[in-house]
């Protein structure tokens, strides 16, 4: 496993540079996903489940993106996936720049699908564009029912929303349909599933759409 | 309740505005503590148990900072205490000049502690000083005990950590002596009072700390 000390990119044009990195990727029939969400909320026991859910599927590579540590890239390895973590320098986020510097460390040959996973931060990450084809986000049930109203910006630049952590459900007070309703206020496309890494709950759904956008995008590929 | 629209800071010095917002609230006996942690953690929830706890000994008052909405400070108000909420701008933090401006909205008067709810943000938070006496910072058992790796600044920069919601740890693998050690590598001065607002446990110690710090702050008034 590589570690890379990320800085702060030159350009002015991360939008550019996003777009750039995402028509490079789908050229190849690589889905780009940049995962965000607040620190704790499980980006990485669901990428867990998931990449063990379809390891005889396709083949998922993960970009660990964290101010310090590499414990989150050592238990993807730990599953025999590729992982790379990048370290941001004290930064809160993710841009264009940086993905493809820690793109460049990982041997995408045979991967058809890579996992920005993105610093934990509700906020910031949220305002650059990764290069990613799709932005999935992740809200878990013991951070509440209010996070939409507060931090809105997310939940308007993503493409699906993962209400992880259903098992913890009977612990907390969190009123599912209020926060639907929150988050299609602010995002009526967003697909919303519900689930546990932990029981499996709902997870099929989810791989099912990963899988159909993996397929749009090796489709592009003509 | 007010609430106030903040846009970014236009001085460079935020250290010194800090300084001098903390010694002019000090030299009026006034105890400000800038709490913060992950959105979701359990900030509020702590908030109200605290007021509700002390309010026959203190003035409590609370300044929320959030990117949008104002569902905690309408929270604090149903408490009957006195809540001013800020808006932030999209900002991802809260620094001296901002600190400034939403206290001004705050009948100080008669306030002995008064609670900057910072945003909910593990990261950029720390980087800002905001004029506060005391740093107090929350992790909750859902974020998991690996947070002190991956966010050491604002653990090295906090007087106190809580860790709450110590009722869901049946729920979670949270290795608390883990998570202890690894806090005291990077702040070996830091107190650390494992709480759950919702069953009581733990408050009385952090509430006598808190209570101990006002003294401290009211002491210096002579």
């Amino acid at each position: 496993m590589r570690v890379i000390e990320l800085h702060k990119s030159v350009t002015d044009s991360n939008d550019r540079d996003a777009e750039i990195l995402r028509q490079q990727l789908e050229s190849r029939g690589i889905l780009l996903i940049n995962l965000m969400s607040s620190a704790g909320s499980g980006k990485t026991t669901l990428l867990e489940r998931t990449i063990t859910d379809l390891k005889d599927k396709v083949n998922i590579a993960v970009l660990e993106a964290d101010i310090d540590a590499s414990v989150d890239a050592e238990r993807i390895e730990a599953l025999g996936a590729q992982s790379v973590q990048v370290h941001t320098d004290g930064m809160c986020h993710m841009d264009a720049g940086m993905t493809a510097e820690g793109l460049k460390a990982m041997d995408l040959e045979n991967t058809d699908i890579a996992f920005l996973e993105n610093i934990g931060n509700l906020i910031c990450p949220a305002e650059y564009a990764t290069g990613a084809s799709r932005n999935v986000m992740i809200l878990s049930i013991p951070e509440g029912d209010d996070k939409p109203l507060k931090y809105p910006l997310m939940f308007e630049e993503s493409d699906v929303l993962l209400i992880t952590k259903t098992d913890t459900k009977p612990y907390f007070r969190f009123d599912m349909e209020k926060c639907v309703e929150r988050v299609r206020f602010l995002n009526p496309d967003i697909k919303i599933y519900p689930v546990s890494a932990k029981t499996g709950e709902g997870m099929e759904e989810w791989e099912k759409w990963l899988m159909e956008q993996s397929a749009i995008i090796k489709g592009k590929v003509k």
